[in-house]
C-alpha cells in the first residue's frame, strides 16, 4: 500500500479509540514486534503518547537501549498475526519471518514499519520518569504514515484473552471539543 | 438496571478496548461528570489506570482535592449526552440535570456513579507524580460494578471532533495472553 505523511496534530485520533498496535523496535541488528493495547494519548502536538511496555518483554530490552521505536496499527485483516506475535517471545522468534510481515524503512528512527498495518507512528522516548516503578514510557510522535485508502479501518480493540472487538459504525455529533 | 460487582481482576477487559468513560467527582457539593478518552490500564490487579485531567478541566481540581472519582463507561445510547457533557462546563452547569444522568451511590468513593452507564469503576488517585507535567493521574480501581445484561456493550470510541467508532462484531483468536 502507498502510504503518504499524516499531520502530527491528527495523530491523536488514530490512538484515542483504543486499537492495539504493534510496537516494532531494532536493537543489536534485530527487530521485534509486540502487540500492546496499554497506551494513552497524553498532549496532541508534538503529540506524546503514555505506553506500558512490561519488563518481561524483549521489546523492553530494546526500547530502553534505543529510546525509539514504531506504533504500527493493524486492521482486522491482521488479526491472526497480531496474536500470533504475542504468543512466542522474539528473543527466540524472528516475528517478522514467522508471520510474514513486511518491514519497511522509518524516516526519523531505526525500528522498521510494518508495511501491512494501515497506519505507523515513528517515535522516540521522552520521558522514563515511571519507568521503573510502572514499566510506563511517554513517547513523542516525530513522524506519522497513513494509507489514505484505509478510510474506515478495521481497528481490532482487545478485551482479554485472545477476545477483540471489531471497529464498527461511525456516528458524529456536534461537538465543541478536539 | 441492576448492577452487581465485577471482579477486579477482570476490569482491564473494560478499558483496554479504549472506550470513551465519563469521570465523575463529587467536590464542595457538587457532582460533576467529565467525558475522557485518554486513559490506559497500567496494571491488572488491582487495577491502576493512568489518565489525563487537562488543568483547564472543572474536574481537575475536584480530582486534586478530593483524590477519587468514578470511571463510568457509557455506551451508543448515551452518546448525545456524552458529547453533550464535552461541550458544557461544570463550573457553570449541572450535568446531571441537564442531561438527564441519574446519580447512585458509590461503595468506597464519595463521588457518583452514573445509573445509566453499564459498567462503573470506583477510583482513588495512586501517583501524581506526572501531574504537573503531564496533568497525568494514575488512579487504583478500588471496586467494579457491572450491568450483566449488557453482554455486548455498543461502547464508544472517539476519533476526533465529534466523531465516534461505535464497538462492532467481537472475535476470538487462539491467546496465551490476558
Amino acid at each position: 500500500m502507498a502510504k503518504r505523511a499524516y499531520p502530527l496534530s491528527k495523530v491523536y485520533g488514530l490512538l484515542e479509540p483504543g486499537p492495539v498496535v504493534l510496537l516494532t523496535t531494532r536493537h543489536r541488528g534485530r527487530a521485534n514486534v509486540m502487540p500492546m493495547s496499554w497506551h494513552t494519548m497524553m498532549e496532541f502536538e508534538p503529540p506524546l503518547v503514555g505506553c506500558i511496555v512490561s519488563g518481561r518483554n524483549f521489546s523492553f530490552e530494546a526500547l530502553t537501549a534505543t529510546r525509539q521505536c514504531v506504533l504500527n496499527i493493524p486492521t482486522a485483516e491482521l488479526a491472526a498475526q497480531v496474536v500470533g506475535c504475542g504468543n512466542v517471545c522474539g528473543r527466540r522468534v524472528d516475528k517478522f519471518a514467522r508471520f510474514a510481515l513486511t518491514q519497511a524503512p522509518a524516516a526519523t528512527v531505526d525500528a522498521p514499519l510494518i508495511a501491512e498495518c494501515y497506519a505507523n507512528l515513528e517515535c522516540t522516548v521522552a520521558d522514563t520518569r515511571l519507568m521503573n516503578r510502572y514499566n510506563f514510557f511517554v513517547l513523542e510522535v516525530k513522524k506519522a504514515w497513513i494509507d489514505p485508502a484505509c478510510k474506515a479501518p478495521r481497528t481490532l480493540h482487545h478485551r482479554g484473552r485472545g477476545v477483540f472487538m471489531v471497529a464498527g459504525e461511525t456516528i458524529t455529533l456536534p461537538s465543541r471539543k478536539k
